[in-house]
């Protein structure tokens, strides 16, 4: 871990891991594996051939591990989330699916993107299914207060999703727009996933809340390193196509912060590169040189780490032990990610 | 009307108009219409614009009309069924988006279609949203019911899109596989649009199955003539490309019939065009003469007939008055559309 990394407050000293969130969850997340194998069959054989290619394509399944964390950690014994972290998985699987067409993507967790193997339409279409596949299995948990935040969670995604598109090639965006980009297209699903292990608990207002603030600044440090895995020279190799934000002309916040930062030169190059006149290997590499010159990248991982740190912080009021350290060091790990 | 055209049964013996129908819902019409407006709001500027070009672009609304019919027939004087309604349309709407991405349409209802002007990301991304904002409002609704017909409606619909995709340019697509398609992509909203109105008026069982009977051969008659309109030399303008099944190679009836009446020289040209080997506007005009030759359209019409005659057949349990003949003359009307 290279020596600007500031480790957050745990009793040990070791690297953070992922590791004990996926022990506590382990059992759960194979219950909740079976649930998403049955319902994303259908009888048009193109449906579970393209659902089951992302979905079995390596992803870590965060999300649907939000929501047996959470249950864990409040001392649910029941068996409701399974349903609702598989409409949680869904969900993503779904918006993955649209994402990689709307932004033309050809590699996806390091493999072929669906929609280069079974083309935009059928990427498009099968998404839809995952979309309603989730409502009907969160109508048939049957609580109209998880279905109140599941939908709303869905309409703020799509509405970040939009969001967006509007903001790509604009050099101006600014931090505060990008954040609220985030929030709503990555954060918001965190959020309802965790916070929805509350409700099925029963727990009390404020448990439920801390739920979702943990989820949601999760979800936010989690996309920070995500943009900022990028343009890291030294980031491992992320299994997604190395500078598309680059190409696609995305305000990330690497950028945002190199462009603040740059002298008149530099912003020129980064007019032209959003614009998508500067496209080339160099350019790309020009680009995460003037990103490492001006910290933007560390800088972005610092940012990452204020969310994780409020994450953590929202865990208080829940009673120290084997789920509560589990999500520390998810969000731990979620800004050490990369190196 | 031509000769061959057997009118349904009612009791005067003008042509079937849907002005009944506009006239009973068109009070409730306007309620609906500002629901719609109200809920396809967003601070995202392009959400509306793409929103409203379509839902203001000279649409009938027939979904949500049913909706407000069925209302009006079990005699429902709340207002539950606006809010179903919009969601009812905003699926359309989110379908609509997503089809003319899929199909690469270049018109919709006679006007440059939204992909064309916003661009494809922006109709698979704002199709999401008017999803997503459907299942908001169906949840403030609150009835479990409600929303266990209407989120099926919508994975079947979503079932039958990629059935319909897999079925594309297959020429040995049968006649029962193509009504499974229509049955699943339009005849099970058409279905839900109807029912839900049953269940916020508490009617009986039975009063629900036939106003969703109702909806559903209403639905399968529709799209069948709105599928031989696309073949029919006769058919007023449709405000869709005209031969746009034909090039890209979907298997409806009008093709299906005169594929298996065709001569041995007749089914290598439909093989080579179903194919996409044969595009020209010369092409078109062959198929056209061979499925006339073969009264591919007329029957496919004839088999319209049959399923609007079971719509209204499934009204009988309902007592005789304004509300049924309207929904009589509509559905009589669906079947002489393009004459």
């Amino acid at each position: 871990m290279p020596a600007d990394v500031i480790p957050l407050p745990r009793k040990d000293n070791a690297p953070a891991s992922l590791e004990p969130m996926l022990g506590l969850t382990a059992q759960g997340m194979n219950a909740v594996n079976s649930v998403i194998l049955a319902r994303m069959q259908s009888d048009i054989p193109l449906i579970p051939a393209l659902a089951g290619h992302l979905i079995s394509g390596g992803g870590k399944r965060l999300r649907p591990m939000l929501t047996l964390a959470g249950a864990e950690l409040v001392g649910y014994n029941g068996t409701r989330h399974h349903k609702l972290a598989t409409a949680v998985e869904f969900i993503h699987t779904a918006t993955l699916l649209h994402d990689d067409v709307v932004d033309g993507s050809d590699l996806r967790r390091g493999k072929a993107a669906a929609n280069i193997i079974f083309g935009n339409p059928a990427s498009i279409l099968v998404g839809d299914f995952l979309f309603s596949r989730a409502f009907e299995l969160m109508v048939e948990d049957g609580s109209l207060k998880v279905l109140k935040i599941l939908s709303g969670a869905s309409a703020i995604i799509a509405e970040g999703e939009v969001d967006q598109l509007t903001a790509q090639r604009k050099i101006d965006t600014s931090e505060e727009h990008y954040l609220q980009i985030i929030r709503a297209k990555t954060a918001a699903l965190f959020a309802a996933a965790a916070r929805v292990a509350a409700v099925v608990a029963e727990c009390s207002d404020e448990q439920e809340q801390a739920l979702d603030e943990y989820g949601r600044n999760l979800g936010v440090a989690f996309q920070l390193v995500d943009d900022a895995i990028d343009y890291d020279s030294d980031a491992a190799a992320m299994g997604k196509d190395r500078g598309d934000d680059f190409r696609e002309g995305k305000m990330t916040l690497p950028v945002i912060l190199a462009y603040a930062r740059g002298s008149e030169e530099e912003r020129a190059f980064w007019k032209a590169a959003i614009a998508g006149h500067r496209t080339s290997d160099a350019d790309l590499d020009h680009a995460i040189a003037l990103i490492g010159s001006h910290n933007a990248v560390a800088d972005t991982r610092a940012r990452a780490r204020h969310f994780a740190q409020r994450a953590i912080d929202a865990l208080s009021i829940f009673p120290d032990g084997k789920a509560r350290q589990a999500m520390v060091q998810a969000a731990e790990f979620s800004v050490s990610r990369g190196y």
